[in-house]
């Protein structure tokens, strides 16, 4: 069928006004007048509706149109005319249209609000409505922008595998993949579970996190990034935080911290303003429906210098004001989000790295620092969320590493490729994580995971 | 540390000849000529080695450098030197030559061929050598390519769930994913498995295909796209098949099978163009030492108008010469790889799509014909591999689908959501699916998966 979108009625209004076009998409609103009447027809497209001007002299199923309900498909054969003085730029006065797929009465989306919680009840209906079309359509932005950024800079994108049977990145929070019945699962002469009969032969798990198979790959081709999914089994139910969730790791060889903030903040801004001039109509509702201040945040983040602060410092600065907090800061503990959120909010007013944590609260690939107490470690933090990102330097000396795997009373064995790494041309290198649905909330102000994923997975929730 | 990659050193030659520059990477090759030498430098930026010259003359630590094993980790600063009438156009004339990380003599890639086999021991090691680096490199473009050509033409990206409770796409050959503890499952009181303490209350499994949560996408969007890991837990141990692999899966509103099957054939031309312009020295590579017929090949399927032919015709195509075969073709029967390979290299001699399977051999979604047997269903074949896509357009039509479901022993209840989309505007839609990494091998004549997926999963297999 020869047609064209609404997008493209949009960007080449110029060259349609005047000419007859077919259009395919599905009834947000049918408005009846009796002898004429409008549809506001979207077809997913773009964010903009298109306004359908039907006649009653000039359609013959005029009542079987004006009777169709909302979520009705149609196909519309009609003129564009470009209306400047009107609200909105064109419209399609139609000369025909046909009914694709009735919509039943009961249909959900009725012309109205309608809550998040009741829509995540209807999550295969309710990217037809406004607020999950700009955020899904952001989200797909969002994550070609990220593409592009990395490959533009010659980076190699690494599928990492998703279900691993190392437990490097620290067990007990994964979720376990077998073909095991367990409805009769086989087991040892002691007991204990038989893996050999499961399908890898071994205990497997999904990942959560790609970031020690990066660096394989980061030895390689100097600059790596994965992209894909991840998984917590974490047992709690929180506003940002999903069962499963999609993951961008970069590691870069020859890198050091600075390397890493650097990259990590044009990328940031990168992906601002290529979300901004994408879906320019998409972060205009957010700014207007979902969070005022919006666009100005984003504006502000992608033209600030990003600051940095030492952990050591930023404690100093969060202890004059502890009495703010509900959980007091001193040198060793972790950071919280509302100290996160007040160094950047408060005290710096844009985003900010903080670097060089202790140890203790790091994981144990992280540069050792010459101070014996802190490692080569940095979270950004931005207005808004807390953190975003974190990362660090890599510990790339064979004897520091190890020594840091006995210490925490793990064996180096079970890393013996991740040492091979420092065995065979180690070099310094660097890299971080950001999670990609914090991101997509960062940029459309939506404060719940649940409504940035498609068909969100939590505790109890494995639906659609 | 301001330094340019080995990819900026040739892309910008005209510029760098004469400059003096850093340059960091891994000696691929050392040769020592007691008072001269030469390295060959590999950074990962690009196919392409750096030659680095190296004179006792110039570098007071030339033993300690000449005396490095391969695979050692360099930094080099020297002068750009164009070699118009070298075999290679350029060298760098090293005026101090840093070891950053030495390599172990026991360093298992040696200079000279190792077995595929063996380095599928040394995954982490691997991506250093010419064979891994140009496909890794590849497969990154590709994914690029694939990406850009949706993202271009107004597809909005979705990333369907990993983990999914309902098994709509037939179970059995999928992996569970769990919390539960193996060695002591909870148990209801008829003994069966008490899945209501499992993480999301019910028993959940891997994906297979993200194509019915898509098409909930593209009922909103208009054309969407997937493109993330699937899993099978088939127990087959063959060239071609691994238990984790990505797939990318378009769906298309408004759209019949023959806009499928033009989307397919226009994406696999722009990828192959894609990958032969961003890759050339790879698919050299690959042309030289891996198939010698292979760029001719790409030309070809870039260049040719794809075949299509109706499964009917194919068959009475085939049963004339089926005691070619090992499995003889009827009517109703399923075509194996030596059938599709026969059709598209010796009786179209180019890429083909076969339409309108029997309804018996494909899956309930797809579109019925009139003709009460058929399906509008068309696999693409192309010439050294068969099946690369399969695809059909979908049934739009409510009662159709639900007969069909309870023809083959389902519950049209279990997919009440999937029903919906045919109850609230449904329309003629039509998607197909690709795994990646059976393109990936067509694009480089790779002819094992284990060989173009970093850490392929396989039975018995998870390491690393």
């Amino acid at each position: 069928m020869e047609r064209v979108t609404v997008a493209a009625i949009f960007a080449d209004q110029e060259k349609l006004g005047g000419q007859t076009v077919t259009v395919c998409g599905w009834a947000r609103t049918i408005r009846d007048m009796k002898t004429f009447g409008f549809i506001e027809l979207n077809d997913g497209s773009c964010f903009k509706n298109l306004q359908v001007v039907m006649d009653a002299n000039v359609l013959d199923n005029y009542k079987e149109i004006a009777g169709q309900n909302v979520g009705a498909a149609l196909i519309v054969r009609g003129q564009v005319v470009l209306t400047p003085e009107a609200k909105q730029p064109l419209e399609v006065k139609a000369a025909s249209i046909q009914v694709e797929g009735v919509s039943a009465p009961d249909y959900p989306l009725q012309k109205k609000r309608h809550s998040v919680e009741f829509l995540r009840t209807i999550q295969h209906l309710r990217p037809r409505t406004n607020l999950f079309s700009a955020a899904f359509r952001v989200r797909s932005a969002t994550a070609h922008a990220i593409h592009c950024f990395f490959q533009d800079r010659g980076f190699v994108y690494v599928h990492t595998p998703i279900i691993t049977a190392s437990d490097c990145e620290g067990a007990g929070e994964m979720f376990q993949v077998t073909t095991l019945d367990l409805e009769n699962v086989p087991r040892n002469e002691d007991g204990t579970v038989d893996y050999t009969q499961d399908f890898f032969g071994k205990r497997a798990n999904l990942t959560v996190s790609g970031q020690l198979n990066c660096e394989n790959f980061a030895m390689a081709f100097g600059n790596v990034y994965t992209f894909g999914p991840t998984f917590r089994a974490e047992n709690s139910n929180t506003q940002r935080h999903a069962a499963e969730f999609w993951m961008i790791e970069p590691e870069m060889a020859f890198a050091d911290l600075n390397d890493y903030m650097d990259n990590a903040e044009a990328m940031i801004k990168y992906v601002i303003r290529y979300v901004m001039s994408h879906c320019p109509d998409e972060i205009d509702f957010f700014n207007s429906f979902v969070d005022k201040g919006l666009k100005e945040r984003l504006e502000h983040v992608a033209n600030s210098e990003f600051g940095r602060v030492s952990y050591t410092e930023a404690v100093e600065i969060l202890k004059k004001v502890n009495d703010q907090f509900d959980f007091k800061v001193e040198w060793g503990t972790d950071l919280q989000t509302e100290h996160e959120r007040y160094l950047t909010e408060q005290v710096f007013k844009r985003p900010v790295f903080v670097t060089d944590y202790p140890k203790e609260i790091k994981a144990f690939y992280m540069r050792q620092n010459d101070d014996g107490k802190t490692v080569a470690a940095a979270d950004c933090l931005v207005p808004g969320i807390g953190e975003l990102i974190g990362g660090s330097q890599r510990e790339e000396r064979l004897e520091l590493l190890e020594g840091r795997i006995r210490e925490l009373g793990m064996d180096p064995k079970d890393y013996w490729w991740y040492c091979d790494l420092r065995r065979y041309g180690s070099c310094r290198h660097a890299g971080y994580g950001m999670g990609f649905e914090r991101m997509v909330m960062y940029l459309t102000g939506i404060n719940n995971i649940r409504d940035v994923e498609l068909h969100p997975r939590t505790v109890g929730n494995a639906e659609f």
